[in-house]
């Protein structure tokens, strides 16, 4: 546990600030010979810049350009570690006075303070949301190796300001605005967006992330069970609040008789468990459901503190996201393709026993 | 991530199987000059038995008694592992041939198989709830560090088969039964239990967690939050399928404005947070909330499959508990002593700096 | 880096002290399907005993008794932690007032005292060399890994107190007194140690550790080596002052034209590498040089400290050991064997790729 | 152990290979507060250049700049990650296939095919001296940490090509060509080295390393001794075949009065055990010593094979340098910094107890 590192075989280990020189990040224990070239992490860093859809992001340009600059070689991946960074290309000096001694509520300035001592204040720092380029930097690593296994991870919006999606389907989300699981909700959610963006307000939402053809076994009881490396993937992104896997609090409410998955020869008749049985993967979809904060940045007044402990206000102008939604939606995918990369890695160290990976 | 071993500074490594000989842990890292003795660590464990309260748990016995092999020296740790044994006092052979080549519905059999290629399936192996009483070993000697520095963890049962606490008095829930939250609504748990052994189904519940005198700063942004380590040292826990930290699942139907907690001089005027903001504790009580699924043994029958992926049904006999609750109340907070204690020995390498500890 | 742990994937955590309850170990990430009994590990166990031949060794009893406690059904491994104990038979008190205060000069008092700010100062407690009983029964279980794929450690004395040993038969080494790799040098070390024992002074010698059927590709550039990882696993042992591979320091006084090992189909001409070339094992023999210390409990005075650090006279009395040779031997197998399993279960995350295991 | 990092709690991950786009790292860990500036680093970079004494470096032209991407605010560490480029300059295809399918004799080239199944041979690729740049920048920031606490790290030229260095003037060292320990050896060095040269052949040495001010206690017992963390970070070097700890193989020639170093108040009456004693600093000043052997790439020809075991011979033309040394001395010093750097915030664990820092 370094805080900076994910991941024991398949690692990666990121750096960078909101306003510092640069971002980027090493993946360690990337398998040799998987094809990888800069546009297949481009792609998906595109995914998640501001614009995807929506009212709900701001108008901020960032190009987020990656480069490779080492672990691949004629094309493909070495077995070498692979280096790689996304410049910032605006780090001017701006006026920071109003933050840079004023705790704003939600964020993680005073922790920040309490931990360090003190904090780069510039944009948020290393807390601010753009240090999740290099997550999905290597995310999209993560998911070359796994495609080349049959394993595929989909992410979704499911829920947003309260609208719960009225469909889920996961194929085309990619495609929509919010990387909605619907697009018959998108209208709703677009008129809520509006009407919170006019209050100056902002709001949350729920995602639901899916990998299929993970296969039975994967996962490492006790205390690396699939799940809990899912639960610590996907809450450690910023604003996720909740975690639930397969039913979650439902199954809290349901009888063994309910929720029990029956089995039938070629697999089982339902899906409560979200494909996790006993900390390993049962063959089935792997469902997440993760909860999203309101971003706490609003531009009404708030009551708040300064460095010294004393009484302020603060009032956060400036063009900000009305939700982490969608741009979370490419992270949280991202954080799941880690984790999984990881587990087969892992897995193969049972030599001829267990899962063929 | 080796799957048996919990933490970075502090850390719980164990071993053991159901009907083995016996099971134990290393608790590494531990500082010198802690009280601790066997006593300590009984006590805790004596709360995991069988019949700490309602209907609810078997009438099976187990002593459970710890034995500390090692580390302790003169009542008082040395700063070396402390290595621990809890014997299996009832390894006789039994007649597994019913569940041997099945698996059950919502165990982890499938899994192992598929994993490992072979299980123990004596009393579900290492994949058995047993397992538990080595984290909570290692919980009790967390517990006597943080004590130390002001910090309490208390976890109660706060829903159980869909009947929700109508309180929330933490000091008194150790002495009731269910670990209940609140004393008034044990008769209905009480009932419903009942009523659910009656008909051979089991039942699930919701645990909550909490943390007191946390100083601000703790936790290891950006994917070792303190939120993530929380999540993942809970969902690891058996039967555990959904982690809410703060106001959870509510948040993301929140917005802005409702769901920050402002700040004033020396504290917060709410806590949606539950006491963490970017991945450290803000310094109010953290709060976690678990969702424990139903037991999977039900006595009715099942459909089901054998290990040659053959169709059968299964009907699971014998005195099994009707809910993980109360027995996992106990491991939850033992899993949440051993992050904070993690934590803790992490944020000392600042040195001068940050939170003191 | 936690201290009592040994390993990624083949990990092995060790407690105990010389004089508590009890010692003992885990070893996780052991392979399913590898047969294991008590019987396997206690016979390398009792290679580490008093009385593997020479007059260097003690008269004291210990029967050093495994138990193994998990990870082990029907005979064979499961893939689940295996834990282990070693019970102290002797735990009596004695008078341990001569040393609990005063610096035994060689020793680790010191040290633990200024790490610790205590230390258990019976018998040495952690410091002890009794401490490597856990390394020698975590070996075993690596031995048996290794030896269905081919791979084989030996390890064998090639100089004691100065006097080299005439020839490299290390086959028949673990017949023989001192572990000697040759027969007719046991005759002059006997006279040697007779001599110094006289004396009541101590003696140091060389040991030499080969691995053979090591797969070439096996270590892990660039900070874990494979003879990177075999000095630490060499060094970490007490009385250890240095480790060379192949050639050693003799390769600092050559040439490049000479220190070459020249390629040819099938091999190479010569072996200075040691087996290790670039970090990764060539698919030679491994070979590792390592110097041991004299034991420096010596029963003349000696000038030295004590905690106050007031200057006293220290003489060790008791039975104890002339040398650590050859007790050290099994122990220095032990630990070539642990770090070669775990590169064997690093390797296999490769898949397709690379060297088959 | 992943490969690529180095260090627990203060973690140096690198990457990058010889002719790719650029090599670099991250440093986890640093605790907050510490000057660091692109000069810091780059002065200890310089000194890894060629043409830092002597006749045995290339002509070849290097610049080696490092850039901070992050994780320094205002002059000052934040506590976060710091993330570091060195660009390549020189990545213009040459004409490689004299060794593209070739394996040069005492290099990696065989090691890397078996384990990765393909390899970058590009001028070596990961395996090539030129991936110590981002060791030597990881140690420069170490160095920053430790001086701040009085722990001062130095290493110097004992012996180049068999001829002993008459001197031991460390201080000086950083001065003098081959970072020689003495200034009246060097003319003889230089002689050896145009002697070597002249016949296409290339020499060895010996290099020590000494830290002063480490203090009393330092180390982690029983498998992350201080000389085995010290042995596995100098061995993980390329080129180095030993490492000795104080008096080193000597000591396995002597008995235990004569090696056993006396304690008087205040101090110690020799230092056999090289400041270090049960795997934890003594507080005398710490002492290895390091074999480098010749290197490998030298102008005559060499029988060997190509990556279809056939038999071929090999020139390898090109300016090399003659002698790992003096470029390896920085790198030996960084390597030892990122150790000590790493046991330091291991200690602070410990809070009041054991060593202050």
């Amino acid at each position: 546990m370094s805080g900076n590192t994910f991941g024991t075989l398949f690692r990666l280990t990121t750096f960078g600030e909101s306003h510092g020189v640069g971002l980027g990040g090493v993946v360690e224990g990337c398998p040799p010979g998987i094809a990888l070239t800069e546009e297949t992490i481009q792609r998906e860093l595109d995914r998640r810049k501001p614009g995807q859809g929506g009212v709900a992001a701001t108008a901020r340009k960032e190009s987020d350009a990656v480069r490779l600059l080492s672990g691949v070689f004629e094309g493909v991946t070495t077995g070498t570690p692979i280096g790689f960074t996304i410049m910032n290309e605006d780090q001017r000096s701006r006026d920071y006075s109003a933050i840079m001694d004023v705790y704003r509520p939600g964020h993680a300035d005073l922790g920040y303070d309490a931990k360090f001592g003190r904090r780069d204040y510039r944009g948020g720092g290393r807390s601010s949301g753009r240090e999740t380029v290099s997550r999905v930097a290597g995310g999209a690593i993560a998911q070359e190796l796994l495609r080349g296994l049959g394993i595929e991870v989909l992410a979704a919006t499911v829920e947003l300001g309260g609208i719960v999606a009225a469909g889920r389907d996961f194929a085309g989300a990619a495609a929509r605005p919010y990387f909605s699981a619907d697009a018959h909700t998108v209208d709703a959610w677009e008129a809520r967006v509006r009407e919170v963006k006019a209050q100056g307000d902002t709001l949350g939402g729920i995602v639901e992330v899916r990998a299929t053809g993970v296969p039975a076994g994967l996962g490492e009881p006790v205390f690396d069970k699939l799940d809990a490396r899912l639960a610590y993937a996907l809450m450690g992104v910023g604003a996720v609040k909740g975690v639930e896997i397969g039913a979650g609090f439902a199954a809290a409410r349901a009888t063994g008789s309910t929720n029990n998955d029956a089995m039938v020869p070629g697999g089982f008749l339902s899906n409560n468990a979200g494909g996790i049985l006993g900390g390993m993967a049962s063959g089935q979809e792997i469902l997440a459901r993760v909860a999203v904060k309101p971003i706490p940045s609003i531009s009404s007044a708030q009551q708040t503190v300064n460095s010294k402990g004393e009484a302020t206000t603060i009032t956060i102008g400036g063009r900000h996201d009305i939700c982490a939604i969608p741009r979370i939606v490419p992270v949280l995918k991202a954080m799941t393709l880690l984790a999984l990369a990881d587990f087969v890695l892992l897995q193969r160290r049972m030599g001829q026993a267990g899962a063929r990976l």
